[in-house]
């Protein structure tokens, strides 16, 4: 397999006990699945992690050494119990280090003097990492190794991706077609696993929805071959028209 | 510390390709941490796993020996992809068995000879596994040990978890407070920080907002003592006037 067709990984990992106790929506694992996958990075686990010193440390070592990369999201604010950056120092077994940079970024987004020793947090990364820019409120992520440290805020996560993304290396992109049908898939399950077992090379998914009174799914052929995808998706066509409904092009209206 | 006072933990897992491909976004999580928050059962940790029986085994196993509750939602459909059930008897050690009672449940919710060997699929439990009613398309969900194998349609998880949750075992309920401030996080951290160490059998979080072009945050005050909550959210609120804000009650809105 020539070296571009690597097949490149991560994790996410979520930081946060508002998200176990439900007081937040996450909506960061989302964005960032998204834009892996446009990236040709495959997504093989997300995790939420509570602000548990030991629980960040072990999710972060088994991941960085499981995937090619590690997406934090959360903990690197100003306040106590924010402590990815602590964590993740403990990590890789460096100490947390005031970054001059670090400082320097943050030191004209405070009044004279606001950059007191709470904000001065945001500041510390472990001995080794390389900042990560945060265009909306200064303070930084950090990538150290393989493991890359986000804010929680969405627009601030999202802002921070986009400027690192460009970085990333990325394996040959994942392809899809969809194909949807009013058919329970009870009544396609049989054929469509066939398709799969015919078309070992992509992965094929059945997603049922309920629309306007109706039972149907979508069925989303993913693989790196265009022309396998739409090889497959034709066949997938003619069982839906054999089974007596129509293909629905694309993920069906909500 | 009482029987009654035992702590009571859970994992969830989500278990789909569809998320982590960042195609469908996940929405169970957090009505599932709602729900055991108000239970009185602390959600330690949530993976979202891939459609890989390796995978759902070692989590299931890793969570379910750790914890006193796991749930995991989707991957019980009729279709090919669907390997959860199989994957958690694997992780059970015992055979995927053909349980008449969802046979029973299954057979009315079809027209006659509807019942294929696809859907047949969805009677199959792992030896031993107590049925989870599903009130909206008949397909059970079950209990095995301490592991709740639920739907991954959020509608469909929604029943079968309002169904279950009679059953569950909660600890000592987590109350809460919420007070907020248009006040910057790294204004408030130092004497937040101070009040988590004052009130260590707390946990109080901070998490930032940026809404009508202001920068604010709301602190949450958790524990299972009413009297220390509102004893320390007074500290709150003094120390927020003393910071020249005035405390928002409750979360601010939106």
């Amino acid at each position: 397999m020539p070296e571009q067709e690597k097949i490149v990984t991560a994790a996410v990992l979520i930081i946060g006990n508002e998200i176990l106790s439900g007081r937040t929506k996450d909506v960061n694992l989302g964005y960032i699945a998204e834009q892996l996958t446009k990236l040709g990075i495959r997504l093989r686990e997300a995790r939420v992690v509570s602000d548990v010193e030991a629980e960040i440390v072990a999710a972060v070592n088994e991941c960085r050494a499981r995937y090619d990369y590690v997406f934090t999201t959360g903990g690197i604010g100003p306040t106590h119990d924010d402590i990815t950056s602590a964590s993740v120092a403990r990590a890789f077994g460096v100490p947390l280090i005031l970054d001059p940079r670090a400082r320097a970024l943050l030191e004209p987004h405070y009044p004279p003097g606001g950059l007191n020793e709470a904000r001065l947090r945001m500041a510390h990364v472990p001995e080794g990492a390389e900042l990560v820019l945060n265009p909306v409120s200064a303070a930084p992520g950090f990538r150290m190794g393989n493991v890359f440290v986000l804010a929680g805020v969405p627009a601030v996560m999202r802002a921070m991706f986009d400027g690192l993304k460009g970085n990333l290396r990325g394996g040959p992109p994942v392809l899809s077609a969809t194909v949807g049908a009013y058919l329970g898939e009870g009544v396609i399950a049989a054929g469509l696993g066939a398709l799969q077992d015919r078309y070992p090379d992509l992965e094929i998914g059945s997603y049922p929805f309920f629309r306007q009174g109706r039972y149907g799914a979508s069925f989303v052929l993913r693989g790196t071959d265009r022309g396998l995808i739409d090889k497959a998706a034709e066949e997938l066509r003619t069982l839906i028209r054999q089974l007596g409904a129509e293909p629905i092009e694309g993920e069906a209206p909500g």
